[in-house]
């Protein structure tokens, strides 16, 4: 059984049902609740600045998505981490198209500012992210998944945050080891969101976990075998989301250790 | 035939497609918009301020769902309510994790205080907004099942409104009679906001009935009911997100007078 | 084959990923996001007015929707038409429930006054719109299906834009022609946000599109096509929107062609 076994980690979430306190964007919060009731936890949305912080302080875990971000929400998941941090709370930032405008560049760096126990999202994110002050040096490879991985190191490395990138063959690196995660299915990225909900069921692996890394890399590996189970009876992204629900719902910790050994690598970080 | 038939009420709804105007949270928006369709009425979700009273006094009915408040959204169910009531609209309260946070305390206080026509939510939430001032006295049981349907009588009866607690056997009592239902599925708590479109069900009923505590009877029993007929093809909460739809769509009144004798228990309030 | 054939529209959306800006209402978000993805668009949902503008300019398509408006949302849609209207950038005004209250119809004139390249509402919507200034007479006809054509034809024609009127047989007209496209399925309307999702596909077909009026009408008959293949499967609303974003997803370029000879009539405006 590999080190890194997931098995432990669902069975943890399903047997605490941990609450996530998510302050994730609009288009997201209806599939992300779904997706974390699947899993067994559970999800609430809540981001008014007059409750944030006080709710971060009951949970068992924070996510903060900056997909359609306002200052005032931003004020809130500010608000929120420093809840979290003070409570000893995991929390998740999902860096949702951090590159694409000054106030989504400077958000991003505000929010990484307050360390988040772990980042997830796309490689030009991470990049983005590396590029604003995580890393201490630029990223300027024109290999672009060489550069998405020093990125993601140099950004954990910088933020002491563990840095997930999730696409074909996902990377985790805590900035000492590298972890990839290969499965998963090509609808996937078909349907909306599905990677901002991977950054509440990240949020729910921490909850409890003594290795943020080792949980990180359980909550992927437990998301793209659920999106295999879910690809064996879709006919397309429509019925795909749905079978993906009833697969993490249905998913036997059991059955996730003997795939993962086949497709985990992990290495030092370069 | 019981004299709490549903059938009629759910025909009432048929007929005359009622128009639902929801001020609801954003996880729920979109599930409570199909659930509605999908039963026959016409929802609309405006919550701007600058609209909402007015909007309100279109509709046949209005429900408030307190789930992702803010300050604005609280002055617009504020309005909206008052607009309802003065058009002699019925409207439905619906406290999401009301005991929280101050600031879903101070909102559930305020809101309570306009005078919903009905109001539904679990036993936590319908436990706090009794202990509110609702009630008129405290709740401390130990016994959870019995304090629920003691602080529900307590609130209707300290409100005026029917209250409804929803969970494995749902209860209704406007203060004078007592009514439970059971039926429904273990899979409609793996499903978000099943509860919150739940609410819109019950206002939805509530339009162009003469007895609302009959009327959130019969929203209650067509809702556990479609949940039966989904739950026959459901292999989790994804397919039976989706089969529910289809069964409240295609669900026969008729179907739903015999299974509501057996299951329906009515008494007086104690 | 016809003039208007839809398939070379569908061909150069899914050859070109067009990014389409949505500042769209929250029941909206999530569907319409999905709907584009399972056509082959890329599309983002960003309504902050720190950001609406820049990223209006980075896109391909901007939609604008105004079903829960408020006012800063107001503000951030003109800002962002304007910068799409500076880059040359084609944009949709989706005119939701505009004639229902005094804000949405001061906001319907507004957004008209900045000048989208489409307009898609329903009869009653088009109706509304045109009403308040898009087409310098009044619309009093009885005929509530000639007097949405002569609506659309005169908002066409005070606007410059093209207008689609959709319902059971769809109408589009820039003023000069007027299609109408025969097709759908009565289960589409008992689906919500689909209206509001169609807007999104009209901006992703305007995307690239020499003749805005050609692409409009290949957007609403790729539409059509795809809820007549969901409905051969659905058994009722909730299944139907599942197998929409299949048929979509599978939608074949070289399928629309032949059905659309049938049911498309090309005339002049009157």
């Amino acid at each position: 059984m590999h080190s890194l076994d997931p098995a432990p980690h669902l069975a943890r979430v399903r047997r605490t049902t941990p609450l996530v306190h998510n302050i994730t964007n609009h288009v997201a919060m209806n599939f992300m609740a779904n997706v974390l009731l699947a899993l067994g936890a559970s999800p609430a949305m809540v981001h008014a600045r007059e409750e944030a912080a006080e709710f971060a302080s009951l949970a068992a875990a924070l996510t903060v998505n900056i997909g359609t971000l306002s200052p005032h929400w931003l004020d809130a998941m500010d608000d929120a981490a420093r809840a979290a941090n003070d409570a000893g709370t995991p929390w998740v930032l999902d860096p949702v198209a951090v590159g694409a405008t000054r106030f989504r560049r400077e958000a991003g760096a505000r929010l990484l500012a307050l360390g988040p126990t772990a980042i997830r999202g796309n490689a030009s994110e991470i990049l983005a992210l590396a590029d604003q002050g995580g890393g201490g040096r630029g990223v300027d490879s024109t290999d672009s998944a060489d550069s998405a991985e020093r990125a993601a190191v140099a950004l954990a490395r910088g933020s002491g945050a563990v840095v997930a990138v999730t696409g074909e063959v996902d990377l985790v690196t805590d900035g000492r080891r590298l972890a990839r995660v290969a499965g998963g299915h090509a609808l996937m990225p078909r349907v909306t969101t599905m990677g901002c909900a991977l950054s509440g069921v990240v949020g729910a692996f921490l909850s409890g976990a003594e290795d943020p890394f080792a949980a990180t890399v359980a909550a992927l590996a437990a998301y793209a075998a659920a999106g295999e189970v879910a690809a064996e009876s879709a006919a397309g992204p429509g019925s795909f989301a749905v079978a993906f629900l009833d697969a993490l719902y249905g998913l036997d910790p059991a059955r996730l250790t003997i795939p993962l050994a086949d497709r985990l690598e992990l290495t030092d970080a370069p």
